[in-house]
């Protein structure tokens, strides 16, 4: 799976990351600007949600792109390299296009940015059914993989973090007043994946998880009203 | 697959369930009350949910009871058909359990024995990590085999309303004031199921998915109580 015998001269500009090294998942060598590295990663990204890791070969993700198995093996040493990347991949385009959406709202209360960002965390999800597809395949990966494990558990903590401080930023100053702020990022981030699941599984329903998803944000209301003290929210 | 060459005479006492058929999930042909049976179905999800199915042979699941492979043929006619009834098995064993959980606590009060409900659910996963790698094993597989993704359908179904009827019980004559009682199960259901992979991934922060969970019941109550329209209730 290493020959690199028909692979282009050029050498890869950085070095790739190891299979099972202990790389963090902040120490990312592998050039997401190449256009031809960030293709094979959509590709392999929308093979794996697919069909699943075992049963992909490089060959079919080459495949997607008319390019040969050995240009695949030029940029990723290992399916175990390019599937450690794809997950990183996947994961920050998906927090880009939340971002994105949460500035384009443009809203200037704490109150509602916060709840837009929460709809655009939904809407996002929504639309990118690969990333679903892809966290369930890390997910039962990751028992076989202790490298995958780690690093989808460093993802799950960095999307918690990115939560927490949207969270922080909605309540200000009372922020230290709230000592759950991590059991509530910890929250968000299970519904989101829960019902990321039950979607995978029950596809027709969609209006379903979304009645949930409203379901919480409307519980998510009343936990900040009862903050300020003030009277619920009427239902959504 | 499928030779019996070397199994024990008898027949099976009932037909097995089609790998790929259409019989649901509430249909149920194998018998449980067999004490082999269930032996084999419960080392089965210990295996499958350590290694996942095509890592698993029937041979290592008989090897664990001492058993040949011969034996579990006899009573499963194919890995398929065992995956597909050792998913029912554990699911049921684990409502199983909630429902003994919950008589147990043996509140009077609806909402206290809702309460009750809701972390004996949370308790008894967290004694069931063989039902959360199982789960997880049966949503990857289900991209891959149209038959259990259709049984892991049904059995949300089932979770959805069996935690929607213990919310009725709770909000008693005014359930019919709360629209959203389906979203708030699934809501129920994803928390979770999201909780559960959060702590198979970063096992080592348990307390960390409970303090989420208590968060989410501080939420619910918030939500209760705006019912009501009483006052917020003290942080848990």
């Amino acid at each position: 799976m290493n020959t690199l015998e028909t692979a282009p001269q050029a050498q890869p500009q950085q070095p790739q990351p190891e299979a099972n090294g202990d790389a963090s998942v902040q120490q990312r060598s592998v050039d997401w600007d190449n256009p031809r590295v960030s293709a094979i990663l959509a590709a392999a990204a929308k093979c794996f949600a697919r069909k699943g890791f075992s049963a992909t070969t490089l060959a079919e993700i080459g495949k997607e792109l008319g390019l040969r198995k050995s240009i695949v093996h030029y940029y990723f040493a290992s399916k175990a390299a390019l599937i450690h990347e794809v997950q990183s991949f996947t994961y920050h385009k998906y927090l880009d296009r939340v971002k994105e959406a949460v500035r384009a709202t443009g809203e200037a209360d704490p109150k509602q940015r916060m709840l837009s960002a929460l709809r655009s965390l939904w809407d996002v999800m929504q639309n990118n059914k690969t990333a679903t597809g892809l966290n369930i395949e890390v997910w039962s990966a990751a028992r076989r993989d202790p490298e995958l494990k780690r690093r989808a558990a460093a993802l799950q903590h960095d999307a918690r973090k990115l939560i927490g401080d949207g969270v922080t930023d909605v309540l200000g100053s009372r922020a230290a007043d709230f000592p759950q702020m991590e059991a509530l990022s910890s929250l968000i981030l299970a519904v989101l994946n829960g019902l990321a699941v039950a979607e995978f599984l029950e596809g027709e329903d969609q209006a379903k998880t979304k009645d949930a998803y409203d379901a919480f944000l409307y519980l998510l209301r009343l936990g900040i009203r009862s903050m300020d003290g003030g009277a619920a929210p009427a239902k959504a």
